[in-house]
């Protein structure tokens, strides 16, 4: 399903991904639009030319005449404004998102929209260490993974036209799965990513190891660089599956430990073999 | 310390880190010799112009007559070498290495070297997951970290001129350690690391997670591509140490999980707030 060239698209949100997601879409010919908080990201973006039009305010005007929404905001503020603003948003518009987590939102945001108004969820699995419009980049979509998370509610019909706006974004794999199993695989490969970075990077403090480390470390810490307030609020609206998933991994590390302890050096070797070999799948085509 | 230019430099052990080394040096305009295993790796460094001379029997001319050596072998290879070939080595002659562990083996080869000849272990904090002189690349020193751990037994001058090998061949920190502390800081930076990606690789086998991964699991898994025969013996030599810094990290990472479990959202974000701080002084200077 192509998506109509005249379309207007409006980023709610206007920081490193929203940011990302209208440099990609200006630069294949659409009208896109911006509302975000601050004046300093709609100055930039303008100048830029990353979007057409922006504005702070949430108008009427603008909203109601946007053909798909994109929504890049905390969870919470997205409920917020969706709870404020959602009424000005016309029949027929196509409301998605990028947010992290799925289960939590995306029945709710379903139940508050107007009548013909459809939200149809997906997440986009790039980012980076940094933050803001400044740094949007639309290449680091090249060769990443997107993921829709359609419930009963959605038509096929928007589940193909969000799939066809992530191609045209310039995902490599686009998928498609519940939020639950959304969830459930984003707090493995994500958030479960994000809570050893950080235990990690801090639970030894001495000073100086800096001088000593090597190129593993900072890859496995690279992401402990985090965004307090929003992961916060990602793992506290999956705490659970993430709780399960700290369980499953500790239990593999603690494996690994027994096997050093015992000497078994033929189980650590097997393990280490099958880990290699599980690896090569998950190579980006662009690396 | 400057390391004369006629210096007659011997790498054991033609691999990716000592084929490395080889390119390095030569292109500072040494002369540099290897022994290794392969034939095949003589001819591609011969061809390549990486090395001046190479063989895969350990000539006593050639092994006496150099005034540099560098050891690029698994511990008990190395440990092995020395026992059957370490006779040759002619006193005034330097030794040193790139073995990962220190402890279990610097004082056993200083025990076992001929009078005069002096061994002072090193170790080039930098790698790749591809193997063999095939992949040698001296680019990897750049920016990277080297440490130097000598026993009460070096010369003050070796330690020196230890140092000034590694400046030569690239690196940017150059630090001095006992092998006591460097066992102990790198059971955690390295050893530790390379646990966490094993496992965080094998404790899900579902298929199809490579479709919705981003770059955060790549990056910690990176390294879970893994040479089983020299990581397994690594680990074991540094068994107590490693089995140690596992408990460590376990512990952070569940007080991280009791953090969430609990809704403790300000002692999470304090966390991470510690962990984006802390992040900042492991950035290379070439990132």
């Amino acid at each position: 399903m192509e998506i109509d060239i005249k379309s207007k698209i409006l980023i709610v949100g206007l920081g490193l991904i929203g940011g990302s997601y209208a440099r990609a879409l200006k630069k294949k010919g659409y009208s896109v639009s911006a509302i975000t908080r601050r004046q300093s990201s709609i100055d930039f973006a303008l100048k830029e030319g990353i979007i057409d039009y922006g504005t702070i305010k949430p108008e009427e005007k603008l909203i109601s005449s946007a053909d798909i929404v994109v929504f890049s905001l905390y969870p919470h503020v997205f409920i917020d404004w969706i709870e404020k603003y959602g009424k000005y948003l016309r029949p027929g518009t196509l409301v998605t998102d990028v947010t992290g987590v799925k289960e939590s939102i995306v029945y709710k945001i379903q139940d508050m929209l107007p009548e013909g108004v459809e939200f149809i969820a997906a997440h986009p699995m790039a980012g980076r260490e940094v933050y803001g419009v400044e740094n949007s980049d639309e290449r680091i979509f090249k060769g990443a993974n997107y993921i829709v998370t359609p419930t009963e509610k959605n038509s096929s019909e928007a589940v193909e036209k969000c799939l066809e706006l992530g191609r045209l974004i310039g995902f490599e794999k686009l998928s498609v799965l519940s939020p639950r199993e959304h969830d459930d695989v984003i707090g493995f490969l994500s958030q479960l990513t994000h809570c050893i970075a950080i235990a990690l990077m801090t639970c030894r403090t001495d000073e100086h190891l800096e001088k000593y480390t090597g190129d593993s470390f900072r890859d496995l810490t690279r992401i402990a660089r985090i965004n307090d307030e929003m992961w916060s609020e990602l793992f506290m609206l999956n705490k659970n599956t993430l709780v399960h998933e700290i369980d499953i991994f500790e239990k593999e590390l603690d494996k690994l430990k027994k096997y050093l302890e015992t000497g078994d050096v033929e189980s650590m070797r097997e393990m280490m073999r099958f880990s290699t070999e599980r690896r090569a799948k998950f190579d980006k085509k662009t690396d």
